[in-house]
């Protein structure tokens, strides 16, 4: 039998969530490494709403993937080949936005990181909380959005994976937190299971920013702002003078091809001298360490509590990744494309099986 | 003859740029001082974009004008009674959007400061480049924008008050700068007379995003922003990852009563690792002192030209203040109430004229 290498890639730009006629399945032949490159068997994709980004072609801090390229993502998996000096057969890499949807990746080194996993945690916690999902509210919270004790901090999308981080973490340093969530399951999951100190069902809130004034009197020092549109725009008649808005995304805005205004109460930015900061995690790659480690430590200790909602198979990889815009997900979206435990290739299988190197 | 106080009152909210019937001229009996309370013969008042803010009834970083209130103003007078300990007949004060469009301001003596007038300029100064529209620019550019040597700072509204001080400032500060103004006129002069390293008129430019890209081959690093709209959107789609926008003010938005998007590209801010950041000059207030002498060194050499556009007579300030919104003012605008070197009431005068102190 000849290894084939099952691809996802993008036939179409999408209009809203993207569907079958815009993302395909279609199956290789492997490629080898050429040099400095590592062939990898993916095992988990991260399933991100940034790649709803990427799959149309307005400019964004990456460029699009281009019609007939796999779809973008961030994996975890296994090396099968190598020929970067780093990196031997066996190891297990996470690479940040490098690889893509298919079930082997041919990779630079140079995009490829180490993972020592500690045997406490699964592996996927790798491509999740130790990952961009949790490195980007830890840093968020605590380098972007500076809280202080006793301070209120308003988190969007507050039981999704990095919301659901982001207000543990700000709990943990002493904030009053309040999430915003699309379910009064949610509200209750969030507020019993998470910690927070109160949750808002925006979709029932008949004025939202009516509703915030009412749970935080003191008003909001800062917001983690995961989604933007009409909810940043609550949040942002309530923001106290000197307040922080950490602008981690704008899942709203994802799935439109119309151009989308920013908040109509952008001027409350000047009349209460707010600071709006964007990031992305990349930006705190020199420290990615200390924040697995700190986080690590809160989880063995039961202070910081991740979900994983994890789908089986590459095929069914676009039905996972259009429940991120539901609000179906439960916690951090993954798709095992291959349980750890299962055998990988070995060299000749893929000898057998492949094309020639690829020369880059 | 009877001493009074004429008044320009808000009758009706504006729609668009105010006009007679919104704002209209009465007469009233001279009002004394109550305790802590001082009377002042104002001289000059500052034109600001704000005072339209405060015209409207939407929530800002001061309450609204009241129906049938006096129009709320920055002011530069000449105390002529007093029952603050503080300040004594004949001082010279400036009232920060604490006086109003009339002959005479009574006002608790702790909104007011003390100028000390250096005679090498004019006294019209004191409330211009002295005053918010020079402290603005000033703490604008270096403690917000921080520009670095040999960065790229645009400013838009780049011929008006605040605009063309900020460039100058930037450029002494080594930045390469760049002026968005609304003519060709304009376009000469803020290159020619104030320094600017390149100038843009808006109007004319098909595509301005394009139009800035060329201008700016290696991005912008500052965006010192006074008109939000339309040029932040063509700003924001070059900016630096990592660059700051200085939002300042937004004149685009102050003269519509529908609700105004931010801007269409606020994506950006995130996709760029950008900082907005919002303030006022009162942020500063404790270094305003610091702010004019260093801006009086500047300007006594020559590397700082401020230009003034005064207008003569209460009567005439509605048609002057219209003129901010149409973009017929060459650097700040004031009104000229009354000459200086005319002589003020004596206090037998206003005992003569005016009413009972009022208790507040």
């Amino acid at each position: 039998m000849t290894l084939l290498n099952r691809q996802l890639y993008l036939e179409s730009r999408p209009e809203g969530v993207p569907n079958e006629k815009n993302v395909r399945m279609r199956s290789v032949s492997l490629s080898r490494p050429g040099p400095g490159q590592v062939l990898l068997q993916n095992l988990y994709l991260s399933m991100d709403p940034a790649i709803r980004g990427w799959m149309s072609d307005k400019p964004s801090y990456m460029p699009p993937i281009a019609l007939g390229e796999v779809v973008r993502s961030s994996t975890l998996g296994r090396v099968v080949e190598s020929r970067h000096p780093d990196f031997q057969i066996g190891d297990i890499v996470v690479g940040l936005a490098a690889n893509g949807w298919e079930d082997f990746s041919l990779t630079a080194g140079e995009q490829l990181d180490h993972i020592q996993p500690y045997s406490r945690f699964p592996l996927s916690h790798y491509l999740s909380v130790f990952s961009a999902v949790g490195l980007t509210p830890y840093f968020g919270v605590l380098d972007i959005g500076k809280p202080k004790q006793g301070e209120t901090m308003l988190v969007s999308a507050a039981a999704g994976a990095v919301g659901s981080l982001a207000g543990q973490i700000a709990k943990i340093k002493g904030c009053r937190t309040v999430g915003l969530v699309g379910s009064d399951e949610k509200c209750r999951w969030i507020v019993e299971e998470l910690g927070y100190d109160y949750a808002i069902n925006y979709k029932t809130s008949e004025n939202l920013a009516k509703t915030i004034a009412e749970v935080c009197p003191n008003g909001i020092d800062c917001y983690f702002d995961n989604v933007g549109g009409e909810v940043l725009d609550a949040a942002l008649l309530n923001m106290n003078n000197f307040g922080r808005v950490v602008f981690c995304g704008a899942i709203a805005q994802y799935n439109t091809e119309q151009p989308v205004p920013g908040p109509f109460n952008y001027w409350q930015i000047l009349a209460r001298s707010l600071t709006v900061r964007g990031f992305i995690s990349p930006e705190f790659k020199d420290r990615f360490g200390e924040g697995i480690e700190e986080m690590s430590t809160w989880i063995a200790d039961g202070r910081l509590i991740f979900a994983e909602d994890i789908v089986e198979g590459l095929e069914n990889t676009l039905d996972a990744f259009s429940r991120l815009f539901t609000g179906a997900n439960r916690g951090k979206l993954m798709v095992k494309v291959r349980d750890p435990s299962e055998p990988a290739p070995t060299i000749e299988e893929i000898r057998a099986a492949a094309r020639e190197p690829t020369h880059v």
